[in-house]
């Protein structure tokens, strides 16, 4: 008899119905009476358990004494229509055997709630609850819909390097990456021998595959990296990771219009999935942390984001009469606090606003013919702040080379990167997307080390 | 007029003849005569080109005097019925506009043919290539069939960790990854004070997301990463990239004979895939680079996998009168000339070659009855040699200790692994893939850094 997952199972039960059949998993909990136990089995496919019901006459105490929170346990019956709330089918177990034990006296994972601080010291055995198999069975899903969405427009998936002995992106603070013995660092007069290293001179640990990928879209016209990026910053917030992954499509011969359709119809894309492939986790996740969580979900793909300027994002600032904690003025970044006011407080929508002050831009986004903006896009979200950020990207060599001078840019450091504009130059933009970023909007969690299975933090790299 | 890529207009050109569109894209050639000149365009989304013919009544020769190789130009015109032998439509220009020149003085790309020697000194421009962009729209196009045939099976995608506190797996050399001054290193008591580094221990970077991917099997029950991998050896040939990217799969309930049965379907299925959805592709490499390539990847689908144990192997390989370089005796580990001996001479397909003994494999193998051998299997392929290591991995804790202490392993280091045999242990099995070994086999090139963006080798991290 070959297992059939709880998954299948269920989405279709009455094709089960009286059939004997074996199914294999995890207690989630065992109850039950003098005549009858009650044993809830959850394998992972699902959220769902499914309710396995031993009769006492068949199973002795002793017979279920280990089937206990957290064993792993086969069990073989026949498929019958439940007579309790909670299920539409259930199984009338023959034979119910104990693959693995969890002894209740040392198992953490007991039927008790667990605070998700506590849960994060166990991250190697936190997929076992209902929230984290929730968030990890949702990962997967938007993972594969981003690859989805990409490959079915006819975009092309690009491994950039993670390992990089460039320094140009100045996107934040980078990892060292060394063969060199700490103890015993070579040196020529008195610096570092990179010559030593692996690679003959310094690398990093990638902040961003953006100038990589704008390498590939001026070949194969659209593409998209999916890979770890890496941020030495010691922040312990709530939104920062030090090891993270992004999204970042590259496209020829878009503009910044372009790339605004771009990402809106991602964006909804993709939550659209969720809500089409997700739905059980959801409702999970929606009852346990986000009363609001499937309704915001629906209400993002259903309207138009708003688009507007960062100069009229200002003047709606400036003349809101709301008390912000930082000071908004034409030239100053915007703060978390103000992007969240105009998405949650003023628009009640997503919003995408374009053309920032050069100045608290990158060096590579499209000046525009004021001089004074460029061509950049920042989308907001209620809840996120900044979701994705993007551009269209300087492609004129002359401006680009005066960008990297006015910032400090060695032309020497990214000399590839500069031949695509002297070469077959042509408009192109591109975005990026943190997909823990995604993860949070998409799951209603709080904090962004419970959306990714081994969160790399400050003083933190277990497991 | 909004553009149309090249690849939709070939595809379908019936629906195009006779109407008037706008292409843009690289010049790969220009050629003609006096009354005429031809443009082979190419725009990266098919390795087709689209030729644009200009009538010299309609384009003085001073119009189309930048119109050189790698120039990206647009262009409007009706699109005819070919004269012409190579296509079967093409367009009569009435308008081209050059967005990006490329100097034929400067412009390393001119239309003949470059070793691959010099194209990896260019590796930022050979993606406008024939070669590179076939092989880099296959790259593509295999990623996206791994993740399709693992979601259609209804597993999960995890993100295992690439920073890692953990040195227990013993794949090979690792990176070190620090924040740490390295001209100035702090010490204590002489020793390199990790408290002071970002993690606050030694930290690598990960050579295998094996064993954070078994937790995720044991609470979802199967799971898959897809990963950059890292290994630090100083081993500078065709085969080996300090940095590749890897597929594991991981299996709750899956013994040695569903890990083979998975492993033979899921290779079968993307090598299918290419064939399917990449055949221009294999058409061209097929041409340039190996003649077998097409011949060699239909085989491949279409016979069982040889199945055989270590122990037959060998005794084939001893009665085979063939001299080796290396001998062989039951004991040793097989070189790849005895793995294509097996796979190439003796039975002319790929072979699955199991029961390994155990002092050639590592600790989480599960032992054979006879406490000698393992439950491993290794997928052999022609040309390549092993394309896939996998086994059923030891679920019962003692045995599994039993062997951490045999090969020096501490349990401290990786107590987070053997708490999953202690809770709700089940019988699991996985397999892992390297990717470039995959793309290696698909397009038939020689060498790894020709299937990867941007390889990283010994002395080498550029772009």
């Amino acid at each position: 008899m070959s297992r059939i997952k709880i998954k299948t199972l269920l989405s279709d039960s009455a094709l089960y119905l009286d059939s004997t059949i074996e199914v294999k998993g995890w207690v989630r909990s065992k109850r039950g009476n003098k005549h009858v136990a009650f044993i809830a089995l959850n394998d992972g496919s699902t959220i769902l358990t499914f309710q396995i019901v031993c009769d006492t006459q068949t199973f002795s105490e002793e017979m279920l004494k280990d089937v206990t929170t957290g064993a792993c346990i086969k069990a073989i019956g026949k498929v019958v229509a439940s007579q309790g709330a909670g299920q539409s089918v259930e199984m009338q177990a023959t034979s119910v055997e104990v693959i693995g034990k969890a002894d209740p006296e040392t198992y953490p994972l007991q039927k008790k709630g667990h605070s998700l601080e506590f849960l994060r010291e166990i991250a190697h055995l936190r997929p076992r609850t209902n929230t984290f198999s929730a968030v990890l069975r949702m990962r997967h899903a938007m993972a594969f819909a981003i690859h989805k969405f990409f490959n079915d427009k006819g975009f092309f998936y690009i491994h950039t390097p993670i390992v990089t002995g460039s320094d140009a992106e100045g996107a934040g603070a980078m990892f060292q990456v060394t063969t060199l013995d700490l103890n015993n660092v070579p040196k020529v007069e008195g610096k570092v021998d990179y010559t030593q290293d692996f690679f003959g001179k310094a690398t990093n640990l990638t902040v961003s595959g953006q100038l990589e990928g704008e390498l590939g879209a001026m070949a194969l016209g659209e593409i998209y990296t999916f890979g770890p990026t890496f941020r030495a910053e010691n922040s312990n917030t709530t939104r920062h990771l030090a090891e993270f992954w992004m999204i970042e499509p590259e496209m020829a011969f878009y503009e910044l219009v372009d790339n605004m359709n771009l990402a809106e119809e991602f964006l909804k894309y993709v939550i659209r999935y969720a809500l089409d492939h997700c739905i059980d986790d959801l409702k999970f996740l929606n009852e346990m942390y986000d009363k609001e969580l499937i309704s915001r979900l629906e209400s993002v793909t259903q309207h138009p984001f708003v688009r507007l300027t960062y100069t009229e994002a200002v003047e709606i600032l400036k003349s809101s009469g709301h008390k912000f904690e930082y000071k908004v003025d034409w030239g100053t970044d915007l703060q978390s606090e103000h992007e969240r006011y105009l998405v949650e407080k003023h628009f009640k929508k997503p919003v995408i606003l374009t053309h920032y002050p050069k100045e608290i831009k990158a060096f590579y986004m499209k000046l525009d013919e004021d001089g004074k903006t460029v061509k950049a896009m920042d989308v907001l979200f209620p809840g996120i702040g900044e979701i994705i950020g993007g551009s269209q990207r300087e492609d004129n060599l002359e401006k680009l080379t005066a960008r990297c001078a006015e910032v400090g840019i060695h032309e020497s450091d990214i000399w590839w990167y500069l031949e695509t504009r002297k070469f077959g130059s042509a408009p192109h933009s591109g975005f990026g997307l943190g997909f823990e970023r995604l993860m949070l909007f998409v799951t209603g969690m709080g904090n962004i080390r419970d959306v990714i299975p081994f969160p790399r933090t400050p003083k933190n790299a277990e497991f």
